[in-house]
C-alpha cells in the first residue's frame, strides 16, 4: 500500500479513521529493536531507501524487506550476498538478485530514465563495483552507458570510445591499482567526473588506498571522489546531478 | 588580441598574412623553455586557464601572464604570495590580487554569472579555502553564496540557513579537524555536495588526513571529496556542474 | 564462598584455623601456570573482575571461571564465543551470554542499579559494540537507556530523542565509518561523552581508525575517546562516573 | 552589560524599548563576516565561551574579545601567542596571559571553586599542555591540584604522590614519548583518568601518535583519550564531570 | 655424524678417503635447490642453527631436518606448526614439539646452561611469544626464569617478583596492546632489557606496530626492541648477553 | 694526476719511487676522519664518484674536493647549495654548479657522450628532479633529450612528442602529485622506464609518497622506480643501461 | 591461426572475403562483454600478452584463453591458481602451468632465448616470486640464471656466486623482510638491478612495505624498484633491457 | 659535595646535625617546581644522571645543573644546543660541550673505561649520533673503537675492519637510509648489535622510520633496535652489558 493508496482507502472508507491513525504511528519511521526505516525518502530527497546489506542479520534483513514491501516502497540492497538474496526471496519473490553487482533490488516505480551517465572501468577486476554503479544509477532513474576495460596502460582502447564517453551528462571512473583512469579523461572531456578507488591490486595497492591517493591528488581538474568499493555512493550523485541537469 | 580581433585584423589587413602565420605558431600552445601554455582553454573546456603559483620561479611566472595579457585571455593563479602579486603587477597592472584566498586573477571576458553554488565552512579556520573556492567559482561564471563557520558542533548556526543553503544548485562544504560537515548537511539537502577537508587542526589531524578520511567514509549519500584545502579544485567541478544546470 | 562466608565459617568453627590459613594463601590472587586472578577487585577498585576471553585457551578460561565461581565472585567474560559460553556452561550452569554482545557473565551480587547511562550508536551495525557496553553497564551498577541507529546523516532521528539522551549522567556514542556521531551531540548536550569507534565501514574507513580519528579530532567539547570496538572500556569509565555522580 | 543588566535597564526605562530590539538582534549569537560568537554558551552549556586563537587574524581576534567585553561575558582564549595578548592587551586591559600555557582569559565571573581535578604529567616537557590544562579547569570553576614530572620510568616519584592523586574526582595524564602514565595510575586508582598524549619526543614518536595509540591501547581500565597536546578539552571533560559529582 | 666422529673414522680408516671427499663437498654448506644448510654455525657463530619453519613447503622441511639429523647437528624450528611436527616426526623420532611456543626441536648437544634470562610478560596472551623465547633461551644454553601475566595495570604483580627479576643477567620483557612493560621495568631494574612487542590486541592495536612504537619510544633507558612477536630474536640476543656475561 | 700520469712520472723518474709508495698509500681510498673517498670508482664500476652534499659539514666538503682535484679524478656532487659552491669555488675554481639542479661538478674526462636518454616531466615543478637527472646522465656519458610539462591531464602535449621519446634507449619519467606519466607513457613506448616520484603536491600528496605509490602499481609493464625525487638514481641506472645497449 | 595464415588462407581462397572481413572486425581487439583482448602486442610491443589471472571470473578466463588459441598467439597467464589451470586444461590441452611461480602458459612461438638474466632472492620463502619472474622472462625470450637463498645475513653465499652474477646482462633481486639485497649486490656489481620486495615476513614487515621502502631508499647505485611481490614486472623490464642490449 | 664528603663532616663535627637533617630532605630527589632531580642513580642504578636538553627551558637548565654541580654529582645533558651550553658555561665553567654530538657534560667521576664498545656508521651523515653515543658509552665507563663511514654499498670499507669490529664486547650500528648495516655485520661477527636507524635521508625514508623498520625487520640474529636518532638510548644499553660482561 503506497501513500496514494492508504489516502484513498480512507476516503472510500476501505480502511477506518482508526486503522489510519494506528498506520500513521509509523508512517514516516518504522522503529524497529534494531533499526528505524525510513519510506518518506521518495518524498523527501528524491530517491528511494538504500540498505547496506553486509553484516545485517538475516531475520533483520527480512523485516526491513516486508516493511517496505508491504508499503509498496522500492528499496536498493547493496553488498547482498547469494544468501541473502535467497532468504528475502522466500518472502518476496519479487526481488532482483545482481550477483556481480551484490544488489538486491525491490523496485516497484518504473518511471522513465532521463539523462546519461557513462561508466567507465580500467580493468576487467572493476566489474564488481561497475555493476553495482549500474543497477544504483538505473535506480535512480539514470540511463547508463558503460565503457569496460579502458584504462591508461593501453589509450587506445579509451581514445576510441572518447566520443561516446563526452556525451553523458556524468562520467564516472573506476579503476584500482594505480587509478590513473579519471586523471587522463579529464584532460579528454568537459563533464564532471566521480572517480571511485577500487581495492583491486595487490602490494602496495593497500587495499585501494594508493588509487585512492592517486585520484585525490589528480592534477587533473573536473574530478572528485568517494570511498573506495562505494560504486554506489558515485551513482548515487551522479544520478542527483544527472537529474538537475535533465531538470 | 583575443581570437576574434586577431581575425577582424587580418581581414581588414591591418595584421598581414605573414605576421598572421606567425602569430598562428603559437596558437594553441606556447612552448616556453620551461612550460606549455594554452590558450584556447575557454574554447576546448569552456573555462580559462589556471596557473597553481606556489613554487614557480618568479621570471617564469612574470613571462607567463605577459604571454596571456598579449593574447587577452583570462588566467586564474592559484596559491599565489603577495610577492608574486608585486611582481607581476609591475608589468600588468590590471591583475587582482586576493590576500585571504591567494588567488592572482587577470580576467578580460565579464560574463554574466549564472546560477548558485553554496560555499560552506567549518569554521573561521577554513577561510583561506573558501576564498580560494569563491573567486575560482566567479571566474568560472557561477554566482556563489557563503557561509561561514556553521560547523556541526554548533547545529543552531547551520539550521538557521539551511533552507538558504538548499536552494543552491551544488554545495561546496569545506571543514578541517574531525570534517563533519558534510555529512551532516548531505542528510538535510538533496544537492550534490563536493566536500573540501583542510589542514585546520593539529595532532591527530594529520594536516587534513583525518578530515579527508572522514568525509571518504561518510554515511550520508550525495558528497564527494576533493584533496586537501584544494578549494580551486573543488569549485571547478561545482561550476562545471552549476553550469550545465543551468545551461 | 565469599569473603563474609569464609570469616563466618572460622568464627564458627565450620573451617579450621590450617584450612583457613590454606584458604588464605590464595587469597587475593591466585597464581595459576598461566594467569593470576584477582578476586579482591570489587573490594579494592569498586568493581568486579572482567575476563578478555579471546583467544583464552579453552581449558584455562574453564579454570579461571571455576575459580571465581567457588569464591562465589562475580566475573564479566568480554569477547566470549558461542563455544567459550559451551564449555563454561557444562561447569557452571549459572553463567550468562550474550551473543551479539559476546559477554559470558556470571554475577552473584545484584545490587539495585543507580543513575543513568546512554548509549547511542550511529547505525545498526554498531549493536555488537553497544550491547557489550550495555551488559558491562548493568554489571558495574548502572542504568542504561539506548538509542540506536540514531546517525547523524538522519539528523531527525536524533533530534526526536535528544531530550531523554541529555537527562542521562553519561554519554556512550558508538559509531563507525565517518564517526561523526558524537560531534553533533556534544553541540546539543552537557554531559560527559565517552566517544567508541567501531570497525564497521569498509575502504578508507581502515577498520575503524579512520572514526578513531575523526571522534580525537573533534572540534566539539566534552568528548573522550576509547580504542576501537571497546565498548567495554567505555562503559568502566561511564560507570566509574555515573557511580561518582550518584555517589 | 551582561543580561541581567540589561534586563534592569530596560525595566527601569535606561535602556528604550527600540535600543532594546536592536541589541536583541545581537543577542544569542553575533554575526560576524568571519565568525558567529556565542553569548549564551554559559546559559546553555554552563561554561563560558572558549576561543582557539592559533591562525586567528589580527583584526578579527580583537573584535571578538572586544564584542565579549562589551556584554561582560568571559572567554578563554587556547594557544594565544605572546603577539596576539599584546594586541588584545592594548584594547583591554583586563585580559590575563599565561605565557607557558598560552591561553588568553577574560574572566568576569570569579565563583567560587569547586571538587578537584589531578594533573599529572610524565615529565617537565609536557609542562605546557599541563598548565593549558590548569586554567581550563580553574575558569570553568574546579579546584586543580598538579603532579609534574611523575613519570613511569621513575616509579617511586609517582607513589609517593598516590594518595594525593587517588582524592581528586578526575585524573588528568598527560604524557608524550611512550605514554604509559595513564596505564601504570589506572591500576592504582579508582577514578576516571582523561589521558593526553603530548607531541613531546623525536624519531618514533610521530609528533604524538604514538603517545596517543598507546594510551588508546591501555589494557588497564578507566581511562579515555582526547587529541594531543589537548590540554583544554582534557579539562572541559574533567570540569564537566566533576561539576556533576559536586553537584 | 658430527664433525669429530668424521675425522676419527677417517683416523681409523672405517671412512674412505673417497667417501670423505664426498663428505666434504657438503661440509660446509648443503646446496639444495631450495636452500643452502648451513652446518658450521655452533663452529661459527656459537649457537646451532635455526629454521624459520612458516611457509615452508613439507617436502623441503623434511629434507632439511634429515641434512641435520645425518650430521647430527642440532637444528631449531621456530613457527612451526602441528602439522609440521608430524611429517618431521614420521622420520626422525628424536624430534621435540612444543604446540604453544610452536618450535620443533633437534638437539643432540645437551650442555650445562648458565646464567640466567628472565622472562616475563603483560598478560595470559603473551604466553605464545614467551614460549618460544624460553624453548630458543635454553637451545642456546641459558637457564631461564620465567616471570608471566606481570603487566603495568596491575602493578602489584610486578613488585612482588621483582627481586627474582633483577637477579637475571637479562631481561626480555614481552607485551601486547600499549607496551609498557618494559618501561616500568627499566625504571626498577639495571640490567639490559629487550623488549618484544607482540600481536595481542585490537582496534588501534595495528597487529603488534601500537606496542612496537611505544617500546621504541619509551623514556627510561636500557631497552631495546626486536620485531613484533619475535620471541626468538629477543632470546637470541639474550642468550648472547649471557653467554658473555658468564664468559 | 690521474693514474697513468702517476705511472709516467714513476717510469721517468719525475717521482721517486718512496714518493710513489707513499702516494699509493692512498690509492684505492682516502681515510678522512669523517669519510672514506673511493678514486677507482670509474676503473671499478665504470663510473666516476658521486658525493651527496647536503647536509655536508662545509671542511669536509672542501676537503673531498680538494682530494679529488689532487688526483684529477671526476666527482659529481648532488644536492649542492649555492653557500657549497662557493665555498668550493674559492679553492677549486673548475667546479660548475646547476643551481636549479643542485649539481657541483668537477669534470676531468670529457669522453662523448652515446646512445640518448629521453627525460619527461609532468609538470613544471618538477624541474629541479628533472635538472638534476639530465647533469647526472650527461656526466656519465650519455646523450640527453627533455620533454618537460608533458603531464597526461593535457594528453596532445604528450602525443605530440611521442616519437622523439620512443627512439631514446631509456626514458626517465618525473612526476609529482598523481604521478600517473608512466603509466600513460609505458602503453605507447616499448622501452625501460625508469619512474621517478616528486616532492611535488600538497595535502594527500603526502611529500611525495602519493606518487611513489601511484608508480610502483602501475598496471602498465616496462616500469620501474627509484625514491622520491632521486633524479640522480634514475639517471644513474638509465646511465648503465645506455651504455650497455650502445656496448 | 595467426596472420600470416590468415592471409595465406585469403589469398589461396582457403578464406572468403567476406569471412575474412568478419575475422578483421576482431583483429587488433577482441571486445568481450568483460574484457578487450590484444592480439597485436608482439607487433606492437615486442612482447607477447599477459593477463592476471587472480579474481578472474571462471567462465571470462576459458573465454580468454580460447580467444588466444584460436589466433595461435601466446598468452602468458600470472597469479593463476590450480584450479584456474584444470578449467584452462580441460579447452586447450597445451597449457602449462608452473605451480610456485602460479603462471599458466599458452606459447606458440618458441624464439631462440638470448643474453642473460640473474635472479637472485634473499631467502627459500621468496621461491614463489622468483619462479614466476623466471618463467616470465624465459617467456620473453631471454636466458636466465637463478641464485636462490643468498641474503646478505650470510654474506658468503652470495660473495661464493659474485663471479656468475656480475656476468648477466641485468639482475633481478628478489627480498622480503629487510630487503637489503640489492644494496649489497649493487655495491658489488656494475649491472642494473631490478629490486622485488616480497611479502616474505611478519610484524613490522607490513606485508612488503617494509622491504619496499628499504628498496626504495637504498644508498647503493643502479637499483631501481617494483611493486611488492611481482616478479612479473620485474622480468618484463629486465627482457626489454636484455633485448636492447643483445640488440 | 658528594656523600662520602656529607658523611665525614657529619662525623667531624663540620656539619652540624640540624644542618645535616636540612640537607637529608633533599638527599635523594630535588623536588623543583618544574622537575624532580636524582642523586642518588649513579648508587641505584650504577651510572650517572642524564638530562635531555632539547626544549627544556633556559632558567631551568641552569637550575638543574647547578643542583648537581653543587652536589658534586656528574651529569650528562643530551641535544644540547651551542646556546644552552653558553648559558650554563658562564655559571659552572667545568662543563664540556660536543658541538657535532650535543652533549653538555659535567664529570666529577674519572674512572678507567673499561671493556670496549665499537661504533659503527653507515654514512658520514650519522656523524651526529655517533658522537652522542660515544660521549655516552664514556661517561658510563666504556673504551669506544669507532668505525665511520662503513655502509654496506662499499662492502670493501667494512671487510677491512671486520676484526677490529668483532673483538669488542658489544657493537652500536649506526644507519639512515635503508638502514641495511647491522643485518650484514650480524652474519659477520658474534656480538650483541645494537642498531640506530638514523633519520639520514629523504624522500621515502620517513624521517628514519624506513631505517627503524629495516633494522627491526632483519633476516640475521642478534640484533635489537632503539629510536631514530637515539645514539644515547644505544650507549646505555651497550655500557650496561659492556659492564656485566667486563663484571
Amino acid at each position: 500500500m503506497n501513500d496514494r493508496e492508504f489516502l484513498e482507502n480512507i476516503k472510500s472508507g476501505r480502511t477506518s479513521i482508526d486503522d489510519g491513525l494506528d498506520y500513521l504511528k509509523d508512517f514516516n519511521y518504522k522503529e524497529m529493536d534494531f533499526a528505524k526505516l525510513d519510506f518518506q525518502r521518495r518524498q523527501r530527497r528524491g530517491f528511494g531507501e538504500v540498505i547496506f546489506c553486509q553484516d545485517k542479520e538475516d531475520f533483520a534483513l527480512v523485516e526491513i524487506y516486508k516493511a517496505f514491501y508491504e508499503r509498496k516502497e522500492s528499496v536498493l540492497g547493496t553488498r547482498a550476498s547469494r544468501h541473502q538474496y535467497e532468504i528475502v526471496k522466500k518472502e518476496i519473490s519479487e526481488v532482483e538478485f545482481n550477483e556481480v553487482g551484490r544488489t538486491l533490488l525491490l523496485n516497484f516505480e518504473k518511471e522513465e530514465k532521463v539523462g546519461n551517465i557513462a561508466i567507465c572501468t580500467g580493468g576487467t577486476a572493476d566489474l564488481k563495483i561497475a555493476e553495482e554503479a549500474r543497477v544504483t544509477a538505473e535506480f535512480f532513474g539514470a540511463n547508463v552507458s558503460t565503457f569496460y576495460d579502458i584504462g591508461v596502460s593501453g589509450l587506445h582502447r579509451m581514445l576510441s570510445k572518447i566520443d561516446e564517453i563526452k556525451s553523458a551528462n556524468v562520467i564516472i571512473t573506476i579503476a584500482g591499482m594505480e587509478g590513473a583512469l579519471p586523471t587522463v579523461l579529464a584532460g579528454l572531456v568537459n563533464k564532471p567526473i566521480i572517480a571511485v578507488p577500487t581495492s583491486v591490486g595487490y602490494g602496495a595497492s593497500l587495499g585501494g588506498i594508493t588509487a585512492l591517493l592517486t585520484m585525490i591528488n589528480s592534477c587533473a581538474e573536473g574530478i572528485s571522489v568517494v570511498n573506495i568499493d562505494n560504486g554506489f555512493g558515485a551513482s548515487y550523485q551522479a544520478a542527483q546531478i544527472n537529474k538537475l541537469i535533465e531538470g
